[in-house]
């Protein structure tokens, strides 16, 4: 039986399972969901185990579960790979815009609703019946890699537990590849591999000049004012080509290649209809880039909040005694964070006039970006399978967004390779998530494609005695 | 007797008036201490009835009611003084922090303490103390001067109804010259006459992007975001020599006299003291001026509040849909509220960028600044009545604040000149005002000089043909 119809046949069954899981509310930030994350990472194990991998554990962390399983291939030179998930959600605020219960999974037609559907239970899940048929196809009782699968039940908190989980389990996590299962494709019709998210570094800036707010009839025009310091700072941002303008910002930033660019291009991107989804009259960003690369592959200096002095009703004519602001940092491959934060703080120090302080305060370390290099042997294999799987070409994505995927990939020293099939109007985090059953089988026929191909690869590479 | 005498043999008796009339809490902005400020002007009322004046009338307003009152000289070309001062009060919070009772006034030594006592009560009522006296030094029964005395009931509240009397009742009002007992002098030992206020206008600029707050993620760094907008908008409005940059600004300022700057400079002005004041480590503002004359005499743009998108506790990596600020704007002659208006906006909508659109909402019509010509004979005829009354030399001053006298000057056509003896430690508006008695009594004797001066003034003018 080939890999597609044994997929085709266990639809039900699959389905079933994952409703069965889809029911069981783990979501991670709500601490009085805690029960519920445990009760999940328990039935994931469970069904690990029913699948047949020979090693399943639960990793405890100082906040919520992880589930470990493993499932060595026969032959001991084949390739290992690690497929990360996690199997906690979103909180389902606000509940009312449910049209059903979020955590009683609904199908209809080729739909299944409910929280995590899509984010991320059910692509953690395409990878149980994508071994399975993978063996089955091949009549083998072991896959053809060793596969690891590491699923955490924190992602949707931050992660917090998961770079000391990577740097304490280094060894029993060690792989050749790390498949990633959690980002989208541009849209069904057109099947995509992300290739790259964006790290993140976020801040508040806090400026202080008087230390009382003053009358502006007394005071005004002969003392700083705090919020024009701001106003100064957050405004030399950017320069007029709506570059980021702190001195350094770009330094380590890796041009996009123009392979990639021009693969980028070829998606079939409605710039009006994107404008009509942001809900805005204009694109706006740096200049020589399009919409596309300037939300994938370039970094950003965002306002994400601010307030000084009165904002209640009416006038008050004060000079405000401080200004703040909160302002994140999208970041691409090679920044690092905390060079980042060095220079951020350099230039507003640098922006502000005498009698006016600051202070810079980062909400941590920040997150890298991170990306595939689709010139190597994995993403081409991962695009491949995918083609194979979805009978026609496969494009390059990126996402805006970040993840704590670049700790996967610079902690176990791994190419990270994301194999998704959630799409954007999936509703992740939002009222009414849903998932196309098709697509999640398309997900389990890719990986079994791609579980056969990166073996047969590695067998290729060591008889011409190249790692690949 | 001579006016001195007179005075301080009645200081018992103007004492126990004030206080009687101190006791009556006549806070405008608090509708439940409506029927006190109607107490207020009966008082008032009845004392300026005992005083002497031929007409007095109390004048409801479309608000909480005026005092009018007028008494004729003997001699129909004497000339006629208006004067202007209030009879409502600042409310009284934090009352906690009164030392005595607001509305029983108490006197410790020379300095009398209640709500009032300086602003305005204690400076409208030396001016029946001062007229008496100058009619018991000249053994007359009427002023050399037809004095009118217009005490309004509003002033705390924005005098919002003060306008519209001026207009309905010019011809009661009509006088050669304002005098307004509402302003303060340098310091106890260096008495001074405020010469000028400046104006004021305020705004709030409304700045909309996106019409939901965005994920900065999926769209950050590709659509405008407002608040980039506003900090560019109001990092703008200065130029780095700390001018308003707004075009045409300047166009109807008129630069203060080098006689008047000389004088200004004259008075004993103490930076780092007044720092402290201000509680900033660095005075800053316009180049090519003091501190004093920043305050004073040159028109400035101060931003008095700012907010946008996430203001709460940690990171939200949104793209705000929208931005605010509130603007205030001093003036000075001869800048017209509504021009500084129209230039707002034209600044505004020029430089916002495409994508984002604002609205500026004004307050209200504004408040023009007021100034004395110093070379007046009015202004001189003050002075010189202070410094006999005080047996110093009298400097001048500002106030970088506004109030509602330039309506006086504009709608009733007279010059006005500030006789004044309130001091910047009175407290005003605050916790435990209070006033020196003392200095009342020096107001007091200073208008009975000047009521005579003016009438001979008047008569000097007269036998030359000039009007004075
Ligand atoms: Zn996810
Ligand atoms: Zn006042």
């Amino acid at each position: 039986m080939d890999v597609r119809t044994y997929i085709e046949r266990h639809r039900e069954t699959f389905v079933a399972e994952l409703k069965e899981w889809l029911a069981i509310p783990s979501v991670s930030s709500d601490p009085e969901h805690g029960g519920d994350v445990h009760a999940s990472a328990e039935w994931l194990a469970r069904h690990l185990e029913d699948v047949g991998f020979a090693t399943v554990e639960i990793w405890q962390t100082g906040g919520l579960p992880a589930v470990f399983a493993e499932w060595p291939a026969a032959d001991p030179d084949a390739p290992t790979v690690l497929v990360y998930g996690h199997h906690d959600v979103q909180p389902v605020d606000p509940v009312e815009e449910w049209e059903t219960d979020p955590f009683v999974p609904v199908e209809q037609g080729e739909r299944l609703t409910g929280r995590g559907s899509s984010d991320d239970k059910g692509q953690v899940l395409f990878h149980t019946l994508g071994v399975r048929a993978c063996m089955a196809a091949s009549e083998r009782q072991r896959p053809p890699v060793t596969l690891k699968l590491l699923v955490e039940g924190e992602e949707e908190a931050g992660s917090p537990n998961l770079t000391g989980l990577l740097e304490e389990r280094r060894d029993r996590l060690a792989c050749d590849v790390v498949v990633v299962s959690d980002t989208t494709m541009w849209d069904a019709d057109t099947p995509s591999m992300c290739v790259g998210l964006r790290g993140m570094t976020d801040c508040q800036i806090d400026v202080y000049g008087p230390e009382v707010d003053l009358h502006s009839g007394t005071f005004g025009g002969a003392v700083p004012n705090p919020a024009r310091a701001l106003a100064g700072v957050l405004a030399g941002m950017h320069d007029s080509d709506g570059r980021v303008a702190i001195p350094g910002f770009y330094d380590d930033v890796v041009e996009v290649s123009a392979d990639e660019r021009e693969l980028l291009a070829r998606l079939p991107f409605d710039e009006a209809e994107w404008l009509r989804t942001a809900r805005s009259t204009a694109a706006a960003g740096e200049a020589g880039y399009g919409t596309l690369e300037r939300v994938w592959v370039r970094p950003t200096a965002e306002i994400n909040g601010m307030w000084s002095g009165h904002t209640g009703a009416g006038p008050r004519t004060i000079v405000p005694s401080s200004a703040h602001a909160k302002v994140s940092f999208r970041l691409v491959p090679d920044q690092e964070p905390a060079r980042v934060q060095r220079r951020v703080r350099d230039y507003v120090e640098s922006a502000l006039p005498e009698g006016v302080r600051a202070t810079v305060g980062f909400s941590g370390p920040g997150v890298r970006a991170c990306s595939s290099d689709i010139t190597s042997p994995a993403v081409r294999a991962a695009r491949e399978a995918m083609s194979r799987a979805f009978d026609t070409e496969v494009l390059f994505t990126r996402e805006g967004g970040s993840g704590p995927e670049a700790a996967l990939a610079g902690i176990l020293e791994a190419p990270l390779v994301f194999v998704a099939v959630g799409l954007d109007d999936d509703r992740i985090h939002a009222p009414n998530e849903k998932v196309e059953v098709p697509l999640l089988l398309k997900g389990a026929e890719s990986v079994a494609y791609l579980w056969e191909d990166l073996a047969a690869r590695s067998r290729a590479a060591s008889m011409s005695n190249r790692l690949w």
